[in-house]
């Protein structure tokens, strides 16, 4: 079976990207990759992303915000997650499991254990193989945010965003989730990056922690590093 | 505190239109009510509802569907429920948490274990006062669901209808749910029968059973008869 591989961190530390440079890495060596995002990834996920990031997600309690992030979960697993493994593809995500439990949990203050509740009624212990981590300060997420809100506002500008969901992959979407940022304290986001650097120290074999204030090509290299052992091949075929 | 009344039973059979006869009787007796209905209610709601109902609704698997019913019933509770029986209004709500069991439990064949899961988190243990339970065969709930089918058709024909979730309290939308009737089994109408039939049993004094056959002045006058205890003055007041 290929491995099911995701990506976590605070919004802004760069994982969207890194994903991409994985996924470019893995299709130049003739390794089929489906490159997924939660929320979204199906359909129904897209409308319910549109939910969670769109102007209605103000009235959105946190136990709701929950409730639709495995809503969406239990989609992308049964229709595309499961079924690309089961296709031998290997599987990039962008945010799972672990982000509820930072933001829900840790960051909006939901119990714990509502969370675990549902990871047993959706996921059943579906973990990633490898959970890859970018580790950065809120405040650089913060300003990185900040200059992605910037250009979006501009490209808005010239272009306005339709209000529709959509269903296919448009970059314009992904900035929508930034907007929302700026309302959020730094305070959230300490809570959320702690949570997320708890859950790494209690699944050190999964959950692997990289420094997200390394360049884009240092961090592509260790998450080539990180992903090596999958590789057809000797071990070392990924680190170049 | 103002009763909490639900209303449940098959698509079809009656329970919109007793909602509203008895906001009438109430609202002309210069009594205070709430009228929701679920999904919906709530903007959230509408547009749970709008993927629920509408064409996404084939690729929500049952866990999906359920988890998306306690999403709109958390918003429906919080942001509808309670405040209004905190402002004395009487609550009518067509469909509640019974629903979920009947349809997506004994209906779909997901686990009661997850809905009463679900009933724990979301609504520990705040259940309607009263839940009217409108029984009907499941060939007339059939038979009443493709009139309307028809009729609903005919008017989209002269204009069609939008594909974004409405705000607000529009008849056509009720429709939508019908659409979907006729792609289900009689088996499965069947199951959800039984299943509310089931909870009725269990429990009696909550959940009361009235004959959906009768004409709708007859049901009327039973509903009356039933939230009779809750009227100011005597017991008799509401039966007329």
């Amino acid at each position: 079976m290929p491995p099911f591989i995701s990506f976590e961190g605070l919004d802004g530390c760069g994982k969207t990207t890194q994903v991409r440079l994985l996924a470019d890495y893995l299709t130049q060596r003739d390794i089929q990759v489906a490159v997924l995002r939660e929320p979204g990834s199906t359909p129904a996920g897209e409308w319910i992303r549109e939910l969670l990031l769109g102007s209605l997600n103000k009235e959105l309690d946190p136990l709701s915000k929950l409730l639709l992030f495995y809503t969406d979960r239990n989609q992308n697993l049964h229709k595309k997650i499961i079924p690309a493994l089961s296709e031998g593809k290997w599987v990039l995500c962008d945010r799972f499991a672990d982000a509820s439990a930072a933001y829900q949990g840790y960051g909006l203050g939901l119990d714990l254990a509502l969370v675990e509740t549902l990871d047993r009624m959706v996921i059943h212990g579906r973990k990633p193989d490898v959970t890859v981590l970018i580790d950065i300060e809120p405040s650089l997420a913060r300003s990185r945010a900040s200059d992605r809100n910037r250009r979006s506002e501009a490209r808005n500008r010239q272009s306005p965003q339709l209000s529709l969901p959509f269903l296919g992959d448009n970059d314009d979407r992904f900035e929508a989730e930034f907007l929302r940022f700026e309302a959020e304290s730094l305070d959230f986001f300490r809570r959320v990056r702690e949570g997320y650097l708890q859950i790494a120290a209690r699944e050190p074999n999964r959950v692997r922690v990289l420094n997200g204030s390394q360049t884009i090509e240092q961090l592509h290299k260790e998450v080539l590093g990180l992903i090596s052992p999958f590789l057809p091949g000797n071990r070392c075929d990924g680190v170049e």
